[in-house]
């Protein structure tokens, strides 16, 4: 088996059993590296110098730009705006698409399993437009049926956002089906990738999905940077969000004429070294391949959960079945709070998540109001699972129970 | 005389002599190390995890806004928003003060010398609250009558964005004045410290300024990270701005009820690798200090005037006193279009910037439609304004003039 964790400083140096790669991912030496080369090599502010050094920080920023293109496969690198963080571009979407949009009687459409970052952009739309906000439930198991999502479709549905894979049950949602009769009732789709993009392809275009986000620092890249992808005819139709230098075309007292696509949406100076980064981040995953990344997460995953299974008192959020968690696995134990189980797996030097996990609606669906989540990724390693299992089997014992 | 160079790798292994620096600073290795350090010993995601590296990155992320809070000498660190760049920060304004405050009859009031950044916001906000925008203008060196600064303040002057210094002429604005008499109107001021930020103390207390941003990658930070001061009182009576995770208190399907300052206005996963270079680069810059920054760039500056001042067709734009520029010099030479100036100048590595500076109010009023800016760093040597002389000695000669 391939040792992955030489390739990332910190748990190379380290003895941590990091399960919380939902949360952020760790970065490897190339991505520090790339970045690194980025101010040693080529630093000047991009889309401004005409000196040498200005066309090739430009060039560095640009190329990050096709790089993020090919990863998601869109038509044009003109549909990729840089943005800092999943949040952000949903919430260009919200104030610069649904403000301009909605109005009184349409209908904005978001699943119960929702990250908050796509969720109260959306309350914020709707109190401010007078469109109505309205909930898609899903099953125990995180799966979504039929019939509940054809209800839930109606001609009034302007904008659905629905996350491709849950930050809580890890369970990948049936976005091609919602998108197909989002848009037969004339509507479009917002995706948030952000828990999907580190571990499965994103084709924007074979899923015709209208907007899609996702955050760098979750697949490897440095916090800072994140990505939103829109449809052109969308963008080019859209009004900016941010305003201020580099997204303008003319600007007198009175007014201005914006940029062309993607500068339009993107104001002030960039963050090309960090887009640098992430390109690296996108090579180094894509030297890895899919195939291994997903092999080594649903083996973790599926070692997970048997191990779980056998201690008594935990109980799994979602499905049983390894390859509905995308490497996320909630979890609760009887009696103990899940920021006691956080704090002794800590211990042991095993790092988990525990809280609402930014997602309270579906907690309070599930009738929780927190859980312990542990998640994993390719670098992981069944030593890690191993510690992290052997410690939760003594975490209630340590709470005096038993 | 010193030899800063040595702490910037671009600088250190190029011969580049960078006089863009108004645009972007370089990055020392102290400042690159700071932010992979907190990559290979402190990544996790900040402000979640209860296990010890979340919260190793917690106080790395928060140290880092206390050491924000110093520099400008902020009462308190919740006064401090991290955003991504100056832009962001008047936009977060913008957004969230002025659209939820203003009203028709009210005055926002900008200089003429505004960047984009600091007026196409503005022109936004006046478009939706039907405000109305009013424009200060400046004498021909920069400089401000305390008859137009009457004149221009009003009892409706609700709002005042001013730069602390013009990107385009280097000249300080009389802040303090303006800050003043609009407080005696009871309007607020904010103030674009994004030139001020690397070449003078800022010190919101005694300026009494009501919001102030900046952008770390003009102060030797990586790009991607920048601040926003507000008066606490004023914060926390604003809406939020983006939302989404962890700048929420509770969230239902209804609504929201969001977390206390500062974090009510950082949604989504923050840059704290960012912030920790930040951080760094205020050590290096306060560990250099600003009698030996100020008195190295005013040399510098002064050898440019005095340079420039000898070279035929070569016009200074602004003030002929050192002092008036903070570091930067903008001009144009007779017959040569400003693009042409920095390829000539670029052909013996040397750096300007040439076109219309994200200022084009400025420059209509100026007569002008771009210029050329050369803009000094301490780390800049005679050296490099030497070379620069030399080579825009021979601009106009090398079009074919004289």
């Amino acid at each position: 088996m391939t040792d992955y964790k030489k390739d990332f400083p910190l748990l190379a140096e380290s003895d941590i059993a990091y399960l919380d790669n939902a949360a952020t991912e760790q970065r490897p030496a190339c991505v520090l590296d790339a970045e690194r080369e980025f101010y040693e090599r080529w630093n000047a502010n991009p889309l401004r110098g005409l000196y040498e050094l200005g066309v090739e920080a430009t060039e560095q920023y640009e190329h990050a730009r096709e790089r993020v293109a090919r990863f998601v496969h869109a038509k044009s690198e003109r549909e990729i705006i840089f943005t800092r963080n999943t949040t952000e571009g949903i919430n260009l979407v919200a104030y610069s698409y649904a403000l301009s949009r909605l109005k009184p009687g349409d209908e904005i459409l978001v699943t119960i399993m929702e990250h908050h970052s796509n969720l109260l952009p959306w309350q914020m739309a709707a109190r401010q437009t007078g469109a109505t906000l309205k909930y898609l439930e899903c099953e125990p198991d995180g799966s979504f049926t039929e019939e509940k999502i054809r209800d839930a479709v109606t001609p009034h549905t302007k904008l659905a956002a629905l996350t491709l894979v849950s930050n809580v049950l890890g369970r990948a949602t049936p976005a091609e089906k919602l998108i197909g009769m989002v848009h037969e009732n004339g509507g479009v789709v917002l995706a948030d990738a952000a828990q999907a993009a580190p571990h499965m392809p994103i084709d924007v275009t074979a899923l015709d999905v209208d907007f899609l986000a996702f955050s760098g620092h979750k697949l490897m890249a440095p916090m800072g940077i994140g990505v939103l992808y829109g449809k052109q005819e969308l963008l080019e139709e859209m009004p900016p969000f941010l305003t201020g230098g580099e997204m303008i075309d003319r600007v007198t007292r009175e007014g201005a004429v914006f940029a062309e696509l993607p500068h339009k949406f993107e104001a002030g100076t960039v963050n090309a070294g960090g887009a640098a980064a992430l390109a690296a981040a996108i090579d180094y995953l894509e030297s890895i391949g899919w195939k291994e990344i997903t092999e080594r997460e649903e083996m973790l995953t599926a070692q997970l959960l048997a191990g779980m299974k056998k201690i008594p008192g935990v109980h799994i959020l979602g499905s049983g079945d390894e390859k509905e968690h995308c490497g996320i696995v909630s979890f609760t134990v009887d009696d103990v709070h899940p920021h006691d189980i956080a704090s002794i797996l800590d211990e042991a030097h095993v790092a988990v998540r525990a809280g609402h996990h930014c997602a309270q609606p579906l907690l309070e669906w599930l009738g929780i109001s927190s859980c312990a989540r542990a998640s994993v990724a390719f670098y992981n390693t069944p030593e890690d699972v191993g510690r992290f299992l052997d410690q939760l089997a003594q975490v209630r014992r340590m709470m005096g129970y038993e």
